[in-house]
């Protein structure tokens, strides 16, 4: 294909900034791809891999950048940008991969280039894993990344978008633009209290002094090791999505303490039928993502396939 | 192998009684499996797959077994038991596979057939799935199973405790024995509590009026699917055991929104390293139950594999 961009930097070679680096080469949606990452071990390693060429510095990797991807926690995105952005070429892309949007794109849009197109970005995918060697260039492929672009935004700002979604596009996603107060809620909802439980499941489970750490782990078969797979993502990313989206996942946990609160009495009260109720309903949703392809029907993730 | 079991009776078919059932004769760990059902349906299905034999009612199918299993919700359990104690042999050994064992212990024991072994247990493994079909007979290998004899049982109670520990054993499962209360608190922690947050997380998503399904199922990538996997476990079990297991999910319920205020708090409060320091230590359990053979290292369980 056509390279949408002829050069694009990534700044941070972790599991997302490695995976857009080797999807955008092995897909031929970037010409170059060129890398900076503030721990210089990651980025000599990432050279040593060959998903892009390590610059000597932040500027020099921004340079000569069609869109600049900043792919580091999102409490260092203001840091990184700020450091970039004088170096940047006039009518480039600003971009990034953070879990939250709203303080992001005030961050980006604070910094006073109103040449450049400050348009955040989130590719809804990942794994539990970190650093440059997590990468892979199929993450994206089937997945959504949403985009939030400045909401009255003129015709270049609007073309700009386009060519962002393109390179999304050709990565294998799909696209959807969005306001970025509404994906922080949303994202809230999907992703942020979830792993918000998930890290407390397993705190819980190991500060319980009448049972010990050996039999959580040998009968965490029996549904925590799921916790566990969500609540090994990198501490630093979600300590900076908690501070980042603090009103958002306030509201959301709020709801979800409610609706605990309702479960624990039902319980309390031998309430079988609003048990079973909620139960049930859970089931129909399950369905739906399945449907929407966005997880597999094999049973337990397919990790315990049937040895025939 | 020499079978553990000339004849065994498998009382209900789904998921885990199948699996049984499988288990046992393709190992060759039971000489003959009779199958009974109250649901004619699924144990007409059974007898259609040839997992077993299904019986006429449920007197004729325990009358020669050497070991029944009861596989039916734990609600359910004293209900089978008392409608097939009676016709039971001498010397056999009652059992079950419920994910409660305090209450089932208590309703087998009060039948009042001395002359029979009352063994409960709980084999930890299963998947979202239910019915005669989702069964396998590789469902156990590498799974602990945990049978609670009587704690002060006679030389005979602990020779019929071993033979059904080596039937788990040649199902390829390794074998614990505990106390009924206080395997009812463990699973507590690594089961129960766990699907209780699940439900309540899919709940909430699905109430929020500001945040639509459409949404939730287009994001759900980001974490909640793993959720809804394990809320689309069978309702009816799922509502047993908190109805059966009460006490213990209650005390942890209440460890688990303890922990949850901290957490609240430390978001509200903008306490980085609060958050930090909890997100890290769960990376370190995560790796021994990895380590412990209990789940698989890949990430997201193998299910979004590198295309190579």
């Amino acid at each position: 294909m056509a390279a949408v961009f002829n050069q694009i930097a990534i700044i941070g070679v972790g599991l997302i900034g490695g995976s857009i680096a080797r999807a955008a080469l092995e897909k031929g949606a970037a010409g170059e791809v060129v890398l900076f990452d503030g721990n210089a071990d990651a980025l000599k390693r990432a050279g040593e891999i060959g998903f892009g060429k390590p610059a000597a510095g932040i500027e020099a990797a921004v340079a000569n950048a069609d869109a600049v991807f900043h792919c580091v926690p999102v409490g260092a995105m203001g840091a990184t940008a700020r450091a970039s952005i004088a170096a940047m070429k006039s009518g480039a892309i600003l971009t990034d991969v953070g879990s939250v949007k709203g303080n992001v794109a005030r961050d980006f849009r604070g910094l006073g280039r109103s040449d450049i197109h400050v348009i955040p970005g989130h590719p809804i995918a990942g794994t539990e894993k970190s650093g440059p060697d997590a990468g892979f260039a199929s993450l994206f492929e089937n997945r959504w990344c949403i985009l939030t672009p400045e909401p009255d935004g003129d015709a270049d700002h609007v073309a700009a978008t386009d060519r962002l979604a393109a390179f999304w596009t050709a990565l294998g996603s799909k696209v959807e633009r969005m306001d970025a107060q509404r994906h922080d809620l949303v994202l809230a909802v999907t992703s942020h209290i979830p792993h918000l439980i998930a890290y407390n499941m397993v705190a819980t489970a190991y500060d319980m002094e009448a049972v010990t750490e050996g039999e959580v782990v040998k009968f965490s078969a029996a549904g925590f090791r799921d916790f566990t797979r969500i609540a090994a993502s990198d501490p630093t990313m979600w300590r900076d999505v908690f501070l980042n989206n603090k009103e958002a996942v306030l509201d959301v946990l709020g709801r979800f303490e409610e609706d605990l609160t309702a479960l624990r009495k039902a319980i309390r009260n031998a309430d079988g039928q609003k048990l079973f109720d909620t139960f049930t309903e859970s089931r129909r949703i399950r369905r739906e993502i399945i449907d929407a392809g966005q997880d597999t029907a094999s049973a337990n993730f397919g990790r315990d396939k049937p040895k025939t």
